[in-house]
Formats: C-alpha cells, structure tokens, sequence
C-alpha cells in the first residue's frame, strides 16, 4: 500500500524496537473486542499486522499461543476464522483498559501503610505477591503502601491518612530510569503521528493502525509501573504529557471498525 | 525501728526482687531533688536506704559509682555530706519524671509511619538509634511507628494519620509476657499498700519510705517501654488501674522533706 511519507514515520517511531506480535493481538483485541461475544476477524488481525510487517506465518504462531494459554478461542466461518476473547481473557483484559483508557489527572486520594509482623522469606514472598496483587507498593521488607481504603487485615499494623511524603528514592524506585526514558521516547513518537495527521488525513486502515500502536505503547508502559498519583513520580516524568497527547490523538483518529479496514 | 506488721509487709511487696542501690538512689533524689540547687543530705539518705534494709557500706559504694559516672556530686558540711545531682544527671531525671509522674491517660494523637530506602546493617542500627531516641517504634526492618508530628526527614517516606489498628503481635512485641506480669505484680504490691494505710497513719520516715519504693518501682516499670497510648497495650495490661492507684496512694503518702525524716 502507499502511503504519505509522514504517516509511513509515525508508523515506524511508534513500532520501533519490540513488536511482540502475540501481545500486540492481546492490545487488538482489547481495543476493538473488549465487549461480551465481540469478535475480530482473522482478515481484520491480518490487516492491521501486515500493515506493520508481520508475516502471515507469525500471526498464525502467536494466535495458537493465545489459545493455548486461554486468552482466545477461534472459530472457522466459510473460508475465515473469528477471534474472540476467553472468559478470563476478558477478564484481564478489563483490568488492563481500567489502567489504559484512564485519562483523568490522578490526584491523590487517601493513602495507608501496612507492616507485618518478622515471618519467613516464603511467608513474605506470599503476602508481597498478595498485596501486590491489590495494588500495593512494597516500601520495605514486610511494609506495604496503598491508595484508598484498606483491605479488612486485623494482622497487620495499619495506619490510614492524607499527608504522603514520598522521598526521592521511592519514587526512582517505582518508576526507574529506563522507564522515565521510554516515556520520553513514547511522547517524540506521538509528535511523529501529531504532525502525520497535520499533513494529511489518512485513510482508515492507517488511522486504525496508528491507533493500535499508539494504545499498544501506551499499554505497554503503564502497565511496568503501579497506578499511583501524578505526584508521585519523578517531575521529569513525561506520563502526564504523553496522557494528554494520546486523548488527543485518539479523538482525531477515530474508533477503527473491522468492515472499514478491509476495502481499503 | 518499730513498724506495725502491715506496714512491714507493704515494704517488703514493694521491695521484692532486685533493689539496686544505686537505682534507688536515683530514685530519690529524682524525687526528692529534681529542682536546681536542691541537695539531699547522707544522713537523708541513710534513713530511708537503713528502712530498707541496705547495709551503710552498700550506699558509700553506690554513692562513689554515683559520682563515678557523672550522675551526682557530693560536699562535706561539717560531719555530714549533701549530694546534688549533675547538669546531665538532671537532665536525664526530667526526662525520665515526665515519664514517671505523668497520670493522665493516654489517648492517641496522630501518627505517622516512616520507612527509609533500603541500605546496610550498620546504617540501619543508626537509623534505629536515633529514631528510638525520639521515641518512635521499630516496627519492621527500616519502618517506624512515632506519635504526633513527623521530625522533618525529607530521605524517609512519610505517611501521617490518626486512625492506627495495631497487632496483637505489635502490641505484644512492645509489652512482652514478663512485663505484663510485672505490672500485675506490682499492681499486687500496691493494695498490700493501700491496706497498711487504711490500718494505720505510718510515721513520717515510714511514709517517706513507701512513696519511694512506689516511685521507684513505677519508674522500673514504665522505663521498659516506649510511652503510648493505653489502647496500643493488650487489654490485660494492668497499666492504668496501677495509675490510677498510684495517684491515689501518693497523695495521701504526702511528700517527704529532708528534715522530718530525722527527727522520727
């Protein structure tokens, strides 16, 4: 297919590096299939990855892995297939968009610490895992900081309150060098496709395309960090610059709908 | 020395155990001699230490280490000597009298949990050092426990609060099986008190005697941990009824002077 210089650009700063293809159908089909019975049509999945130099052959390794590990099931119909989430598929991916698609500011709400009482490695290794699970950040060993109301822990010492101070350490901890880079990276990327969409208006293939590598990007950033306010993190951190762009973006490229991208 | 049979049995409840002299000692003249300038004669103390049974030879040698490690200085006035305590020797009284002889009860005020970013064994026991000196609480490696406003520590995370559910665990990490039983004890040794009183108004030496044995063995009870609210103790904790007898019993003891004492 030919397309305009520019869009050709956006389309390479934002797919630099590490495509997965498996986890870039994960971020396909929780854009465009999220909701109950929603399908995607193995045409569709074939569209949208060619159009970033996936081979045919690697679209279909990675949809039998998905199925394989319970992400997807697959029907035939006439000479194609449909896709469609599994029940805990769905599920995480659900979870996923809650972080994904949040475009609010975060401002603080109220926040608590739990410590537990010296146990074992393993006995710690088991409640980490836990409260991590819940959105906790482990701050030291046995010590645990959460957003909003605390779960209902009678073991464990717990002090609720409003005035957080979070010292420079904690906040390189939760959001690492190499991460506050790839935000850097994701925001020039986005300025790539800001001024692609300025130069012309591309076709639908091509803003679903755009759209999908931008959600994927973004997906694959907020997810390495825990959802904490704004405040948080580094001041250099790029996320809330990127939030913005990304809303922006999204509005001007449109909702992507299977039947438009293939009579392109 | 003739005492009725039920004031010999309150200073022997009370004198139960370990009695170290040069405790005692400190006892008194942080009871009798807290206020600048204030002295206490040798012949004071040889009355009250003779009441109980501390031979002259175990008061000089007492009174040396004393002097030995800073706590008193000692003159001779003619036959006699009158003995002071130091600059730091009173330092350390006041604060521990504000321990001692504070009988309100103790409700929470705010809280806040300090945790500091991970670093070595030896940093940590410093850090532990100084913060206990300020009296928090070491409740997990690097993570504090401190009442009311938060020391400013812009390296620690920081997190205040009013509302604290502790432990059992915590609570009793910071009053242990033996302490507890301590208190019971001494809660004991206080009716025995109350009891000689309600038979019989001691003689002034006498009643000079029980205050100080009260003092003294409230003083080793508090001093062995840290100053919290009641409702962080476990509710066996006999604490606050030995309060609010020992408030009692003081009062209708009285307080002693140097020169009654003598003259019995």
């Amino acid at each position: 297919m030919d397309r305009p210089q520019a869009t050709t650009r956006a389309i390479a700063a934002l797919s630099g590096g590490d495509l997965r293809v498996w986890s870039l159908i994960v971020t396909i089909l929780g854009d465009m299939a999220r909701a109950p019975g929603a399908e995607v049509s193995g045409a569709t999945l074939g569209a949208l990855t060619d159009a970033v130099d996936i081979k045919p052959e690697a679209l279909r390794v990675a949809l039998h892995r998905l199925r394989k590990d319970g992400w997807i099931s697959s029907r035939r119909v006439g000479r194609g297939s449909l896709h469609i989430l599994t029940e805990s598929g769905r599920a995480q991916a659900n979870e996923a968009a809650a972080r994904i698609y949040d475009f609010d500011t975060h401002q603080p709400t109220g926040w608590h610490v739990m410590v537990a009482q010296p146990m074992t490695q393993a006995g710690r290794n088991r409640l980490d895992a836990e409260l991590r699970g819940l959105g906790h950040i482990v701050i030291a060993p046995g010590a645990y900081l959460g957003q909003g109301p605390a779960p209902d822990r009678p073991d464990l010492l717990l002090l609720e309150g409003n005035a957080l101070q979070v010292p420079t350490w904690l906040s390189a901890a939760v959001m690492p060098p190499r991460l506050l880079q790839d935000y850097v990276s994701f925001e020039q990327a986005l300025k790539v496709v800001d001024q692609a969409l300025e130069a012309d208006k591309p076709d639908p293939l091509t803003c679903a395309v755009l759209r999908l590598l931008i959600v994927h990007g973004w997906r694959r950033l907020v997810l390495r960090h825990p959802a904490l306010p704004d405040a948080f993190f580094p001041p250099t951190w790029r996320g809330p610059a990127c939030r913005r762009m990304l809303r922006d973006l999204l509005e001007r490229l449109g909702q992507p709908r299977g039947a438009d991208l293939l009579t392109g």
